[in-house]
Parts: C-alpha cells; structure tokens; sequence
C-alpha cells in the first residue's frame, strides 16, 4: 500500500481536509463548513470525522500521519494553539493530543501560513528550490519561511511575522501595537482603506478596486502602485536578509498583479542590491488554496522520511 | 595529539590569527599589519607565513583544518573572492584554493561578519543557544544570522546584509543605492554624521560623541537617542522575521550602550509584539575583535565533526 498522509486547512470559515501521498497526488478530499457557533469540541469533531473518513477510504495502514493547519500561533513541542484570533474558544486548547486521542495515528500543528510556505515548496511555486519565502496576501499579510525544505520556527513558533515588519515609521496604526505595519500597507484592508481615502468609494473590496484599475480608473491604479511600492519596500529587507532565490506571493489579490507588481519590482530593485546583482525571483505562488493543504501533508512525511 | 584548527581574521588593516581546539582554547596566537601596498600575492604569502608558524607550533599531525574570514562577498562553494571594498585586488580572486596550493591543508572562506557571528555562537555570548543573529556595528553596519549553529548564507552567499535594511524611507542615501538604510542611521559613520549637523563639531568620532554624552552634553545624547531608535527599529523587524532567542551587537559603539539602549529597546517593544511577547535578549556580544578569529576556526570543525 502507497505510504500516504493527511493535511488539514482549519480556517475560521472552511475545514477542509486531503490524503496525499509523497509524490503530491491527491487520493482523497473532503470539505466543509468550520461550525465555530457550535463550539470548540464540535470543530475538533468535525476535524477528526474528514480525517477518518479520508482514513478509510486511503486504507490506515499507509497513512503515515495528519498534518492541520491552525490560524494561530502554535507551540510546536507541545502541539497548543496560544492565541487564534479567527478561532475563538481555542486558546491554550492541547488540539493535538485531543486529536491525536480521538484518532489514534500521530499529529503535527503547523501555521496556516507556515503550512502554505512548505506546500509551495514542497510541489508548488517552489519545488525547485530549498530556501523560499511566501508572503500570502489577504484581509492580513501572513509569512513563511523555509530553509533547508523546513519551516522556521524560532524557539517559540512566531518566526515569519512578516506582516509586522515596518515598512512606513509612523504609518497607519496596527492591532499589533506597532504602526506602518507591512500588513497596515499592502493587505486588501490596505488596499480597501486607500480607496476610501482617495474618494473611490466607502464600501468597495479590493477586488472592486482591481476592477477599478482595469477599468482604466486613475485613482484605482495609484491604489494598486502604493500597495506595491509597500509591498516592495518589505520584500527588499527580506532579500537583504535571506538571499534566497525566491519569494512567493499567494492570496486572493494576486489578479491586481499587473497593477501592483511594476511598483514593486522598482522599490525593490532600489532598496536591495542584493536584489541587482542576484537572480532573485520574486513570483506568484501556484497553489492557491491548496497550499496549505499540501504543507499540512507534507509535516508528517517530514518527520518520517524524506518529506 | 588534541585536534586544532587555524582562525584568520583578514581585514583591511590587521591580520591575525589563532590556533584554536574544540573546547575554544587558544592554543597560539599571531598577528600583524595587513600589508595592502605590497599587493595581493604578499598578503597572500603573509596569511600562508602565519598558518605555517601556528601549525609548526601546534603540530600538523593535529590540524583540521583552516578557516579565514575576509571583508568581503564569497561565492561559498568556490571559495572566490567576489567583491571587497577594503581589500583592493582581491576581486574575483580565487582565494581559497591558493591558500590551499600553497598549505596542502583545507581552507574555509568566509564574510567576516558571518565569521563573528558564528564566533559569539560557538564560545561566545551565544554559547548557549543554537540560532542568533549578530549586527556588528561599526564603520558600517554587518550582520550574521546563526541557525542551527551554522551559517547562513542565501543562495549566493549575500545573507545577512542587515545594514542594508531600509529603516528611514527617504532617509540618507547610501552607497548601495537606497536611502534610509540602517548603517547610515546607526552606524559609528551615522552618529558623527548626527553630531556634525547637530552642530556639535565636524570632525568628531563616535568615541568623541559618546565622551559629550557622558559629559552630559544634551546633544550627544539626543544623537545617541536616534542611532538607538534606528537601531531598533531594524532589529525589531528582525525579531518579527526569525524569533530567535538572541540579537547581538558588537564592534567600538558598545561603550555608549546605556546612551542608546534605552530608545533602541523603547523602539523594539513598540514595532515587535513578537519582542513583547517572549523572553527575546537583545545583548551585547562579549568576544570582541576575538570574535572573528573564533569563527573562522570553528568552521574546519563544523564541516569535520560536531563543532
């Protein structure tokens, strides 16, 4: 029987759940609703009834283990979701033993963004490379960094917060405490915000404002150029620091590509010589949602063997 | 025979050396003038002159190896020179495979602040833990990330370019073509720079600026203040980036740390929730001008044995 596992993507809103095996195939998928109204212990429920019926369908005596991925920050040794703003009731909760009891087969917690790193890496945007970091884009600005085809960590799990990196001392004020917060400057929040401001319009998405800019509007555009001139400024301290070859951007402005990317290739280009005299690559992740799928599949077949 | 290896410190005025064993005694010791005028192959002889003393007092039976650390870029796995402003003629000079010719022994190139920074790692203020980073403040400003007890070094060997961090947008220009760069806001260069526009005086030293501060000279200090509060704004966005347990700082500016750590930390606590949030030590570095010579000897052990 084909050695498989299982990845999780528990987000706020969706639970979703994969059996894939090394080679990246996917056997097996189920998804649904994360039913928070109902409470910790029927998530946790919920959670456990994809992976078993995954399970049985894959056969138990390939699976190699479960991988989840949690928005939140995790304690890794310990298997504890510390804080997840996106899943209230689950602070300091040990979701891994609960789990790991209920289910008796091994599981590993991982970030959901620390997840999405190592899918790209492990058969998306970055299965070229050992050394990436993906930036995902969305209400937030969340990150990963893989070295060595491993997630960082640092010693308490809350490495790669690169949406907190000052990129604008004394810009817009962040929940986190600071203010010119990465994710302050370029998430679609950002994006929203700045349209607002320039008299576009109080309710519109950023995918309005994409629209916007296709549209041909002026004041849509500049939007997109600030964001990427944000964007950019973050990236350069990254390529400053890490020179890897590749940065990954994933979520759901990446339509606005065309409209952001110019601004930020050129913030980049002058902020990092790194950036000028290296083949730096700096691209859309490939995955989309799945990643984080992949990166939570991919953990247990890390610990095990060859990953 | 106890098994030793050869640090160098090759830099734009000094060349020293030292035979060092794994428990990070010094064995022997020698140094001297880096003797630029003469030409490259001169400096070349003279690193060979001192390997070959510290070896006949050593013994070569015992030699692991021997590790240099040079001003400059190294394309790792080639052991050639790129780029080094403080050593003219040194360019794309295939360093490690001369010294090698003319020692019949192994020889490890590397940047001399990653060297320091493995140095501090390895018997240094970072003894006791295995991922840091180092900024080495001077002149300009180097950096050196330690993970796992090892190097980092990008895919071309330009990691850890920390001065180079943007945290002033529109800041000072600097020669790597930003502005705003962390080396040109808290370097030693930064903080005469300060005092001359702060009408303090125009030929100045940092040492001198530091004397002011301590003679309770209120504009010294307000310089001191905004080397720190540029300091740590770059260091808070690396404690967001790695959550290592440990920054370091090292090089001539660290007489005036009570001058500047207090805004430096004030500015950490402010943009890094990471830093809040954790037992994160921001210290001073404690091997000194040694730190260098203490790296390059510890790379042969590390690429031989446990380090």
């Amino acid at each position: 029987m084909a050695e498989y596992s299982i990845g999780v993507d528990l987000g706020g809103t969706n639970l979703r759940a994969a059996a894939i095996d090394r080679a990246g195939k996917v056997l097996a998928k189920v998804s649904g609703g994360t039913k928070l109204s109902a409470g910790r212990d029927a998530v946790v429920s919920d959670i456990v009834a994809c992976i078993v019926k995954l399970r049985e369908q894959c056969g138990a005596g390939g699976l190699a283990g479960v991988g989840i991925g949690v928005p939140g920050f995790i304690i890794m040794d310990k298997g504890i979701v510390t804080a997840s703003p996106n899943l209230p009731g689950f602070e300091n909760f040990p979701m891994r033993d609960e789990i790991e009891a209920q289910l008796r087969a091994p599981v590993i917690l991982e970030n959901d963004a620390n997840a999405a790193a190592l899918g790209e890496s492990w058969h998306g945007a970055g299965r070229d490379v050992d050394d990436l970091v993906l930036l995902t884009l969305g209400t937030g600005i969340g990150g990963g960094v893989i070295i060595g085809g491993k997630v960082l960590h640092g010693f308490v799990g809350m490495a790669g917060e690169l949406g907190h990196m000052t990129v604008v001392p004394g810009g817009n004020p962040c929940a986190c405490g600071n203010n010119g917060c990465l994710e302050k400057h370029a998430s679609a929040t950002a994006v929203t915000a700045m349209a607002k401001m320039m008299g576009l319009g109080a309710d519109l998405t950023s995918e309005d404002v994409w629209r916007l800019a296709v549209a041909g509007e002026d004041k849509a555009q500049v939007c997109w150029e600030m964001m990427g001139t944000a964007l950019g400024r973050g990236l350069a301290n990254l390529v400053n620091v890490f020179n890897f070859p590749l940065y990954l951007l994933s979520g759901g402005m990446l339509p606005a590509w065309d409209f952001f990317a110019p601004a930020m290739f050129a913030e980049v280009r002058l902020r990092s010589f790194v950036f000028r005299n290296t083949p730096t690559r700096i691209e859309q992740a490939i995955l989309g949602n799945e990643a984080g799928l992949y990166g939570a599949a991919c953990l247990p077949l890390q610990s095990t063997g060859t990953g």
